[in-house]
């Protein structure tokens, strides 16, 4: 039966909230079980909490836990028998598990799954693909969104290639790919992206139709942004940060007097649905793309309520085949390379 | 008596909106006239829908007009009778005239500016400032959000030198100064952010309080953000296309049905309070920092509502004294370098 490994001791809310949430998505998929990595009293107590087809459910006791105190890179050689990298090497070694999921430090994760899974061949640099909510209540997915804040036009291409063999395994037959740029016109942008254009108009199984704006990533015209790391991370961040925003003000105004909170129950479903659209944990976690397995990040801050999606996320990018995707779309563009720069 | 130098003719909604909004401003501030640069006739036939002091109103006849087609630096050039640079060469030679408002082309407005105006000793590169509207209602300026698309570190120190010379003219007495990166650390970013990060924190005159996020645009946490031009308009219009898209759900909501329409009656004080927080216009147009004299660049579709707020927003940068205060302070930090790179 295919494993979807999680690192029960990653993140703020865990080892609670990680538990409760993938225990829900063995409700979501079929057919596959989950294996926790952490400290096997502290998950056996969370478990204990809840009903559960015990068959599905397995514990891999590590004593470790990799903070966002550590260093990245000497975390994940240091400290061998932690959540994290115990997690990695399960996905590394054993062929049933399919998928790793971590709420634990990004850098960490990215380091841990370069150095212990490796690169897809062909992928200079492996990239991280969240989906942003857009308001067609669907996702635009993002890469790169922070792994690579120095960026080559040759990455950029790539990227487009790894976000649209994922956009295709989400259902979306045809992916739309913009780039993101300071205008909509060609010669936009820096000598990067002006070459990163001209690479991605000729690239075999992208369908690119030409640069894009910050406000595209909410408008669902396209299904795949592709960014260098660095602006990316700040497009995800400030759009995020639009629909906190928003929905802290939300509630701020409906709880000032009685007939504020009055009015609200009128209301609640039409600001339910405003939020939800704009909600990033509906949509599950940030993919890594170019790493030989499936690894998924889940929010440092995640509840239970995105730890869920992220779980059915890896079961589906597994079943979805989604290495051998990207393998067969790089063979097809003719895109092999060195692996290193 | 100051003047007010205002494009009748530059952006979708001109010759209308812009005559009318300009006349708006005229009751927010006193002791000022206007001086539109355009069609004669268009405008007077504008002019005679309202009422107001015509002592305060003067219209300079002009008989072109620099559009999104034309390519800006030959554009300048060549439209020597448009509304846009009759305005510029106003500005520049009249001394009177302490500031000009337009809606017309970005390119255009900053290549005739540089052109007509030149830049004030000292300042590498000049830059776009606008103000982004943050959950405080207040604005959080952010510059540079598109003039230089590729920036030097220097460039990114003198943004954050300027920026706060204006946000002091606001009324902030000691703003504080944030870093676009993808994260908070101080070893986040490329090398250009990381190289910029050691010298704001040596520039005299700025409160430097480290690197931002894109969410601290919105948050009001610091008073000024300083970017490269690139990701400043990533940022920009990631928040921008996220405040519409809530914008359009909330309409789109409460228009559904009798039930929807009678439950708005209820709410429509919080959304619209919700809407005005988000709103852009609210603030008024993006100012020019660096240049020798105050452009104010209202948005291309601006209705009167956004052109009132530019009017006043020239007025009142002239009246702080926007352009000595910019020269103090690059003589204070001791930046006088070369006009060039």
């Amino acid at each position: 039966m295919l494993k979807i490994a999680v690192d029960a001791m990653g993140g703020d809310n865990a080892p609670v909230e990680i538990v409760k949430g993938a225990l829900a998505a063995l409700d979501e998929r079929e057919d596959f079980m989950l294996v926790f990595t952490g400290d096997e009293n502290l998950v056996k107590a969370e478990l204990a909490k809840y009903k559960y087809d015990a068959s599905r459910v397995d514990v891999r006791h590590c004593t470790e836990v990799v903070t966002n105190d550590d260093i990245p890179t000497s975390a994940v050689r240091r400290k061998r028998d932690s959540s994290l990298v115990v997690g990695l090497k399960m996905l590394k070694e054993d062929e049933n598990v399919g998928g790793f999921v971590s709420a634990g430090p990004t850098g960490a994760l990215f380091a841990g799954g370069v150095m212990y899974l490796g690169r897809i061949k062909g992928v200079m640099r492996p990239a991280l693909c969240p989906g942003v909510p857009n308001v067609r209540v669907g996702q635009t997915l993002l890469c790169d969104c922070g792994a690579n804040a120095e960026c080559k036009p040759a990455y950029l291409a790539q990227f487009g290639l790894m976000a649209s063999a994922y956009a295709r395994i989400l259902g979306v037959e045809e992916p739309r790919v913009g780039l993101l740029s300071n205008g909509t016109e060609e010669h936009k942008g820096d000598p990067l992206h002006q070459e990163a254009h001209a690479l991605l108009k000729e690239m075999k199984g992208v369908r690119f139709v030409g640069n894009v704006e910050g406000r595209d990533l909410m408008y669902g015209d396209v299904d795949v942004v592709v960014s260098d790391g660095f602006s990316g991370n700040i497009a995800l961040k400030s759009a995020e940060g639009c629909g906190k925003a928003v929905s802290a003000l939300l509630n701020q105004e409906f709880k000032k007097s009685l007939f504020s909170k009055i009015s609200y129950l009128f209301v609640r479903g039409k600001i339910n649905k405003l939020k939800s659209v704009l909600d990033y944990a509906r949509i599950g976690g940030t993919l890594f793309l170019g790493l030989k397995s499936i690894v998924v990040k889940s929010h440092g801050a995640s509840k239970a309520r995105s730890i869920t999606p992220s779980v059915v996320q890896a079961v589906d990018a597994y079943r979805g085949n989604l290495i051998q995707k990207i393998e067969e779309a790089f063979a097809a563009a003719g895109v092999s390379g060195s692996e290193g720069e």
